[in-house]
This record gives C-alpha cells, structure tokens and sequence, in this order.
C-alpha cells in the first residue's frame, strides 16, 4: 500500500510539474501554500517531496469540490486549510511546532471578501483545526480576534472540536525544538542530523499554510493558520491571526494570504497592502504581490504570499529559496511548486 | 486645593478652546486623543468637563516637554500616554474598564515611523503603564506581539513596573459593567444612573488613549493605550494592540492612533489604510482621514482617528458625537476639544 502511495504520488508530482507552464488564461479558483523558507531539492527526500505534493493536492482538491458543488469560499478556504492541518507535513494544526515551553500554540484567521467580516483565534492549543475556529468567531461572535483560553473556550462551546493536547505530541517537531534551543545556546549542531531536520531548524521561524478561493458567485476568501515560531516565548503571536497582516479578502481587489517571519509581515502590513496596491494604484495582482516582497526584502523579512483576485489570477511570489504552493483551475488542472521555479 | 484645581481646569478650558481657530500653519508636534464615544454636553459636568481638559493639557505639556528637550517621538508618545493612563478619565491603565469576569484586560501598542519597528501586548492585568511594555516588546525582543502572562513575563523581566490588580480596582468601573450585563440581560435600566454613566453604558465598545508625536529629528510615533470594550469575553482582543489597525507610522506619511468600535478598524485595517491613501493616492493627512472615517461609516465602525504627518499637519476626525482630542504646536500652543465642534 505504501508502495503505491508512493508510485501515485511520484506520478502527481510528474505530471502536475508539467502543469506548471499551464494556461494561466483559465480562471484560478484556488491557490494554497504551505510554508516558504529553504525548501530546496537537496533538503527533501523524493518520498518526501512526492508526500508534499500529494498532500497539496489533495487540498486544492478538497477546496475544489467545495467550489463545484456551488459552496462558498469560505467553506473551500476551509477544506484546503482543514487537509493541511490534519498533516504533520506542515506547520499548522497537527504539524504544529513547539513554543519555548514545549506546548504547542496555534494561530488562525479568515476573512470573507464579500462582507470583509473576519474573525481569528490567537494561542489555542486543543482545537484540533483553528481555522475552524476562526470561522466560528466570524460566523458566531461579534469579535474578530480571541486569544489563548478564552478562544478555547468560545469554540468549544459553538461545536468546534477540541481534543487532547497529546493530539498535537511530536517527536519529530520536539526534536527540532532541542535542536534549535542548542543551537541558540551556542552548543553548536547535534550530530547526526539529517537535511530535513536541518531545513526545519533553518526554517524556524516560518511554517504556515494558507489558502484563497473565489467561488461560483465571485466572492473571495482567505484564510491561514500555523503552529506559528519554534521555540516561541512569551506567548508570542506572529502575522497569522492578524487580519491585515498574515490574511486579507476584499472583493473589489483580491484575497491573500502569507508565510513567513511574522514581526515583518505585521511591521509591514503586508497582506492588506496588496489589496491597496490595487485598489489605489489600480495595478494588477502580480504587480502588487511583487511591490510588497520587494517591500519585505527592504524591510528583512522573508517570506511569501498568495493571492487571488476577483477575475481568477493568481500570483505566488516570494523571497526564500521555495515556498509550497499550488492551485486549482476552474476546469480542475492542479498545479503545485515548491522550489525557487 | 481642590478648587483651585478646579478653577485653574476651568480657566485652561477657556482658554483652549479660543485656541480651536488657532493657526494651523504652525507646525504641530504632538496630537492626543482620548476615545471617541457619545461624549456630549448634557453628559458632563463643568467639573469632569475639566477635569478632562486638564489632564489632556497635561498629556500635551508632558510630550511637548520630551520634544523640546531633544527626545524622540517614541519617548513622547510614551510621556502623553502615561499621563492618561495614570489618569481614571480614560479607559487605559488606570481606568481601565471591566471584562465580563470582572478582570481588567489592557492592551497597548508603539510603532517607530522611522524604522517600522514596533511592539504590543495584549490582554495584560498587572502592568501600570502597558505603553511601557509595548515599547519594551519593540526595544528589547524580536517580536511584535506578545500576550496574557507571557507578555506580563517579558515586561517583568525588562524592569516594566508591575502592580497588583487592585491597583486597577473602580467602583464606578464596576458599576458601569453591572449596568451594561443587565442592560443585555434585557433587565432594563437600574435606576438611578447619571448622565455620565449613562455615557459610560452608551460608549460600552469605545474608550482609548493613544498619541502620535513628530520629534526635532522629524521622526513620527504613535501610540496607542486601552483597557479595551467593557463586558468582554473570551479574551477578546481589538484593535489597539494591532499594527496597522489602531496604531501605525511611517516617516514617508504620517503617524496614526485609533479609537472607536475595535473590530471595525481591524476589519478596515483602519491606521495603515491612512499611510496607504497617502503614499499611494498622493493625498493629503486630512483627505486620507477623512475618507478612511467615510469607509468606517460605510461598514458600521464608529470611531475617530488622530493623524499627524511629517510636515507637521494635523487630521482628528470621528463619526461619533464626539471625541476627547487636542493637540500642542510647535511654539507650546495648546488646543483641547471634545464635543463636535
């Protein structure tokens, strides 16, 4: 069975790279991402690389069912979302990373570009997939962000599913805590290691996974959701849960989502400023997506963003070496990238 | 001793308000505000009427001190809003309001319109002055954002003075949550209620200080303070601890602070939207406030904003009946207001 998992994801992975020069005239109607930073071949085993792509697809495919079906954005935004989530493969939901004290806090937002409602949960640590909850602060309160136990609760008690921290318990994500606290101390590297765990410790500061979708009645969501910075302290939150910064939808411009060093994207604004861009300089997604990584490298920050606007293009800029990303046509054809293509 | 605190209150906000025509050509340096709300004659008395002008002169003179002995902005922002944190007037520090379990939950954030730094708390009960520890978070770590105990930690450990909750202990604070939780309780009003807690239970969402300061060097600040909305739950947290919502500044714009209903100016992503229109519409400090306080009324956000830019011109439009404001120029000029004048 692993054998053919395998073989079937290695054939996605082929033939979706041939995608990646597709008619980009044909409407996107799902674009996703899963982290930026180092990713590069020399990092990633191929079974690795074929589970990346599996898994990416896999999503756009959830989300994509949602849209055919004549579900919202907001519903395909949450199927992308929840696929990744249920993956250790990512640094969101079950793939979360380890703060400082060796508990897991996650991080969330959606936002609905019809309405620009929103909502985000910021710390939680039982919530089995936080962009549930998010959209349950969106949908059930008259809030937009909650924090910490009080998010817990208001989602538990509006049927979002909680479970047991032991839930999230990695060895492998624990692991590259301990290597990344000695790292700090000075205790220089731990041998052996090999270049996945050292792509993660370099990585420790990005992990996200996100997704925009425009759906059959032309409204734009985004929506992401992390594990947030290895070794966090302090109950540090980054970009994600923050509207403006790690997650923005507006109809009349695009929807957007980012992966990165989370203090730039807040300092920056990012995700809103793409939106700005286009509403007042009145240039296109690529345009605007490219001016704010521009803007970020000024700045320092490293990262990427994804974005969609309201007649289905799709931009996926970043400044790392790759970024996980892909989309979903509205005839179906799956493109997913990782590397610096 | 006290009445002639009260006639020296009386003679300041006589004085200022000959100042409402003052020349707005001279440069100003430190703008003020101190919520937004249904702040109205008929709710105060000459005395609290006064009382506020008094304490927002005092804000004033604080800052314009800092600035004309050569500090920066950051340190002026600072100075203005330890004056009205210290102050019971204002929903921040000491006035903090009361969240449904009847603790105070306060929230700040700084931003350096030189370097894009920033930092922010939120959700914090024992730190004096959480302007303080926001200026600690952007000074002293790598973060923007930190919350509940772990942000009570840093700034404890960064030599932040802490106090003990009762420090933050109001009778009338209490009575004003009582009021509102049978208000929504449909349990009517409890007679009998003055007109100033009548105000109180009206502007149950608003209440703010923030202040935004242009130094010699002509580097921008701001700053923003709050004890956030009264009856609040689930950790909510609003917009004053978000970069790019409640506070923000750019030297290449101008420097911003929020007041009014949070989750509308998160939504609108409200201080950042002020630089965008600036920087990319080519529009001036009050054009662009006055159109981002259009946007707030299209979406239902009730509020104000304050804005200073780098020439040292000054926009403090609200939607509201009123909101605590002023400003002090370049030459010590004072200029204090709070109805719609």
């Amino acid at each position: 069975m692993k054998v053919f998992n395998f073989l079937f994801a290695l054939f996605l992975f082929i033939s979706f790279h041939s995608f990646s020069q597709a008619d980009t005239t044909e409407r996107v109607v799902l674009v996703i991402h899963g982290g930026a930073g180092t990713i590069m071949k020399k990092h990633l085993s191929p079974e690795k690389e074929a589970a990346y792509t599996e898994k990416m697809t896999e999503a756009l495919q959830a989300g994509y069912a949602v849209i055919e079906s004549g579900g919202t954005s907001i519903l395909a935004v949450q199927a992308a979302i929840n696929i990744m989530e249920d993956s250790p493969l990512f640094n969101a939901g079950k793939g979360a990373v380890y703060a400082h004290d060796e508990t897991q806090q996650m991080d969330a937002s959606i936002m609905d570009g019809k309405t620009k409602n929103a909502g985000a949960v910021a710390g939680v640590g039982t919530i089995k997939n936080p962009i549930n909850a998010a959209i349950a602060v969106m949908n059930l309160s008259e809030h937009v962000l909650l924090t910490g136990e009080g998010a817990v609760e208001f989602a538990a008690k509006n049927g979002v599913e909680i479970v047991d921290s032991s839930y999230f318990k990695s060895e492998r994500r624990l692991e590259n805590l301990k290597r990344i606290k000695a790292e700090e101390n000075d205790h220089g590297n731990l041998e052996p290691v090999d270049e996945e765990l050292k792509m993660d410790v370099l990585d420790k500061k990005y992990g996200t996974v996100g997704a925009v979708a425009l759906d059959k009645e032309n409204n734009l969501a985004a929506g992401t959701s992390t594990g947030g910075m290895t070794n966090k302290r302090y109950n540090r939150v980054g970009d994600s849960p923050i509207i403006g910064a790690g997650t923005y939808a507006d109809n009349n411009a695009c929807g957007v989502s980012c992966t990165g060093h989370g203090e730039y994207f807040i300092r920056n604004v990012v995700a809103y400023d793409v939106c700005a861009l286009m509403l007042y300089k009145e240039i296109s997604v690529k345009e605007a997506t490219a001016e704010v990584i521009k803007k970020q490298t000024e700045l320092g920050g490293a990262g990427g963003v994804i974005a969609l606007d309201k007649d289905g293009n799709v931009a996926m800029p970043f400044n790392t070496a790759g970024m996980f990303r892909g989309y979903i046509t509205e005839s179906g054809k799956v493109v997913v990238l990782m590397f610096g293509e």
